[in-house]
């Protein structure tokens, strides 16, 4: 735990006290394990043979309520080893607390906080009085193993948040409660999205519907165009490579257990063993493309990108909808550059990233730009502190003079260089991490990647990793719930639905639908005998962009009567009115978004 | 062998004899297997300690001319098992022709072709004399093992062809020449298409450099701009499926040899062992996505495509450039319709099929039609003896009506349904089988697929497995040839060269760059300070479909002086009219082809 808190954090550590005060008081066998705030609240885990029921939150809730209505002080108290050890007897909870202390390192300070009469060993901080708790509020209750460990017992975790206003409070439940409707695993299935076979396919590899297929070939399209401006060229490689690819990389033996296993055999009669594996990353495969042709300098930046779907073998209890999946479609690519080169490489990497988030409507992000540790260099970090010093410097620079919005994290670099990791908020206020961009000096060396330069010494590119869309999977996922499943045209699966009064507009209805899908718009016409209020309300249902009503005035006039789903009543125009507006909406990707459906 | 060949195969057949018969006069220890005709030529397969060279095939070929002037007889001989086995002794042939002589079924008649000195144990049929060989050619000589089997030894085959006339050998001779330029392995390497990495990725997987993936995609977005015509609907499935996919399909067991091998694990701690397989192929997968929802009569037809890649672990020995991979991207789709809609979407399939060979100029193609035998229904073919002739009697239909060019050839259906293999001719006059057309009334009831009928009665639908351009790969592979490298503006890697005459055009050829570049077309300005001569000859090296030079006065005049490697030069016109006219090309997918370079 952090020595010095946030007054939030603080706000919700107290909070969790008292939430272990309040257990207590109605259960007192349960045995504590521990209870920080978190990013968005709090939670204590507990050991207890009865399980938690709903009406079991009320009760807490409400004895919670009268802790704070006591008004108890929170107090420190600094204590020996042995001291402590007594402590933790005398109030019960020996069972995980000795654990947790032997955690303290020798020599470090020992505390215990307690208010009322409650006792905890916490390094704190905390607020002064229970009463500064004013808004708060329990969630739910989930499984969670001691220290995260399967092997370990399962206790049960009390989920809460707790915020400096009512009001506050009010907004974050509110965002909850919305955020379950946008769920994307529900309108993914609503809207035919995407499906799992975890029987024959497998679990956390998508089965992508056409619905869903068409978001993923809009991103892939905006990725392709926005590539072609800046660039990049575009490469396809394989799905599989061989041990020695990945023992290349480094990738074999450490990230073994995030792959799929092995693939084992004799290449030829006879011959030896091979071990094939599938594709966890691009990278390997993009560095020989790279060692492919002889370079110079004046072939750099190379900025090669691929369309590369990854494997990665994550724990089928970790697997979450499209959130947290086996196969990854990835709009990835590698710029091979010179030192010289890099500012404007990296600046260009993350203008890329705003364009897009102005694209969908993205207003909050924050890039979190992790750094190394200097006195983990050779172990956690690749040893060579003056190119960790310039890079970062470089990286700073960029970041600094763009005016992005950015925070600095240190000891968080990946191993072969500095990365951002970059969050962004939904519309309704969720946090996502959606993308990385890395700069990598160390691989290219390993797969011995060179160029000739200028003065024609061999030199060694820096490698730039980037995919500011993430894996499509987990993009999907988010902006199914930024967007409540209400697409804006340009992305939506059926973009207009046509819905004809009666039979005898059937012929001028398949008309407007045949004029709309040669000019390449996904149209659809509604022909079902169906009075016109039934196909309103599935076109709804359906959260379908644009409707057109045709009625026998409009097939006459050759008109249709416009309804939008973001717009509402947009009232009758001519055919060629109608096509030429879309066709701009489609081509300008104009952002439509709905707040509240 | 056939007991009747047609008079080409019969003169190709003697010519191997003649071969045989010379070869033995200056190698009269050679050991003979067999020599049969082929579609192009002939061989026979000799075991010989001396290895054959070139000047040796000069030497034999010469021999065999001095057999033909002998216008030696060929005389049949029908003989006994006993007398066989006798005459092959006699002729010091035991090492191979008594085993071959094993393979005679019992019954069977037994017959020798003799000629001259020469005998062979042969069904036949011959030239009545060898004088009626007028135009014969040796070409190669090539490893083989005996029977086909690495197990066996590997003996020396000499391959040669024989035409009717001294004109039909030339032009054949030719053909292979141009062919011999125009090997896409050759071509691929020059242009940068493709690479492979066999230490590290693997043999027969594919690294598609930036050139080659501009072929690949352009071929895509051509696919899906024709499927989203003709009604298709998008899905995306991932590489890989559990054993108990296969097994419902039904390539489990049969066809494990063609997969990679499993990935075997346990899929979760302490859980059951599970295998993985690449996929070899898209099928079982879209049978799943069709199985993801309800269906009923008025989902039909559901045409469900992708660009899947699938995996075929081909053995190592017949891997061939993009000719032979064991990793095949597919513009693969399966069609689910009812009976009743059966003509209709077979007939578009058709459809499909000539207008792609109409934008490639494709002008010769022919469908080879495979039916069933009832004799081998519940053995090779599925027992539905109705359905079998039902559907073929449907295709058929189709195939007529529709003047489609094609042959029927019995008994070699698939398993569950007739197929159509489509075979081209490049532009130089070699053939090749590039796609297939598949209907299968069995898979789908294996994996449970249905839709309710319009009487409310659950019905299987029939399933259309179509893949017009087959293999991306291979289908690239034959366009290298039938371009030379050549590729129509619209397909071409880089589509516009621009080379400014001196350094001070550089500003305005940037800005005709910029100009067209923004305009999405794949253009590149050569800015090396080389005489103009240097430019141009590294452009018509490159094959740049446009070049446009442009000196003082064209950037005076805001023009630009076009040469098209199809039309020679076109003279300057105004940037906006060049820009006009390639927009068009390119849009169009105008057809632009060189027999000759």
């Amino acid at each position: 735990m952090k020595e010095q808190m946030t007054p939030l954090e603080e706000l919700r550590h107290s909070s969790a006290h008292v939430l272990a005060t309040a257990v207590l008081r109605l259960f007192p066998e349960a045995q504590l394990d521990i209870g920080p705030p978190t990013d968005t609240g709090f939670y204590y885990d507990f050991d207890l043979d009865h399980k938690f029921t709903a009406e079991d939150l009320e009760k807490i809730e409400a004895e919670m309520k009268r802790v704070i209505k006591e008004n108890q002080r929170f107090e420190k108290q600094e204590v020996s080893r042995e001291e402590a050890i007594q402590m933790i007897k005398d109030f019960g909870q020996e069972t995980y607390k000795l654990g947790r202390l032997e955690d303290i390192p020798e020599g470090d300070a020992i505390s215990f906080y307690r208010n009322g009469e409650f006792l905890d060993l916490c390094a704190g901080t905390h607020v002064n009085y229970t009463k500064k708790i004013k808004a708060f509020k329990l969630l739910s209750i989930a499984g969670a193993y001691h220290r995260g460990d399967s092997k370990n017992k399962q206790l049960q975790r009390i989920y809460g948040t707790a915020f400096q206003t009512k009001e506050e409070l009010a907004e974050y439940l509110e965002m909850l409660e919305e955020a379950k409707k946008r769920d994307h695993r529900r309108i993914g299935k609503d809207m035919k999205l995407f499906s799992f076979d975890a029987e024959q396919v497998g679990p956390g590899l998508p089965l992508w519907l056409p619905n869903g297929t068409v978001l993923i070939e809009e991103l892939e399209k905006l990725a392709k165009e926005t590539e072609f401006k800046a660039g990049y060229d575009r490469v396809r490689t394989p799905h599989v490579g061989k041990e020695s690819l990945y023992l290349t990389s480094g990738h074999l033996p450490y990230y073994e257990e995030s792959m799929y296993p092995a693939m084992e055999f004799e290449e030829d009669a006879g011959g030896e063993k091979v071990r094939y594996f599938l594709k966890a990353m691009n990278c390997p495969h993009h560095h020989k493309i790279y060692a492919a042709s002889p370079r110079s300098y004046r072939d750099l930046p190379l900025r090669l990108t691929e369309y590369g779907t990854c494997y990665r073998y994550e724990q089928s209890g970790e697997l979450m909808g499209l959130m947290r999946v086996r196969s990854m479609q990835m709009n990835d690519a590698h710029i091979y550059c010179t030192e010289d080169q890099f500012e404007e490489e990296f600046n260009a990497v993350n203008e890329m990233y705003l364009k897009y988030f102005k694209l969908f409507g993205l207003e909050k992000y924050l890039m979190r730009f992790s750094t190394h540790d200097p006195s983990k260099l050779g172990d956690k970090y690749v040893d060579n502190a003056e190119l960790w010093i310039q890079t970062e410097d470089m990286v700073r620079q960029v970041l600094k003079s763009s005016g992005i919005n950015y925070v600095e994290v240190p000891n968080e670099a990946a191993f072969y260089g500095p990365k951002i990791d970059v969050q962004v908020w939904s519309a309704i206020g969720r946090e996502f991490t959606i993308a990385t961009n890395q700069v990598d000096f160390a691989v290219p060396a390993r797969f011995g990647l060179e160029y000739t330069a200028s003065d024609n010494s061999k030199q060694t590119p820096l490698c730039i990793h980037r995919a500011p869309l993430g894996t499509h999977e987990r993009f999907i996922g988010f902006l199914i719930e930024h967007f409540g499943g209400n697409f804006p045209t340009w992305l939506a699966p059926e973009q207009v639905r046509i819905l004809p009064i009666s039979d005898k507009i059937a012929d001028y209805a398949k008309r407007v639908l045949a004029e709309l899908r040669s000019n390449g718009v996904r149209a659809t016409a509604d022909l079902n005998a169906e009075k016109l209020g039934a196909k309103i309300r599935r076109a709804e249902l359906d959260k379908i962009p644009n409707t057109l009503i045709v009625g026998a005035k409009e097939a006459e006039e050759e008109k249709v009567s416009v309804r939008s789903r973001f717009d509402g009543d947009r009232g009758a125009m001519s055919l060629e009115e109608f096509k030429g507006d879309i066709l701009d909406t489609i081509q300008s990707r104009k952002l439509q978004i709905k707040t509240k459906d």
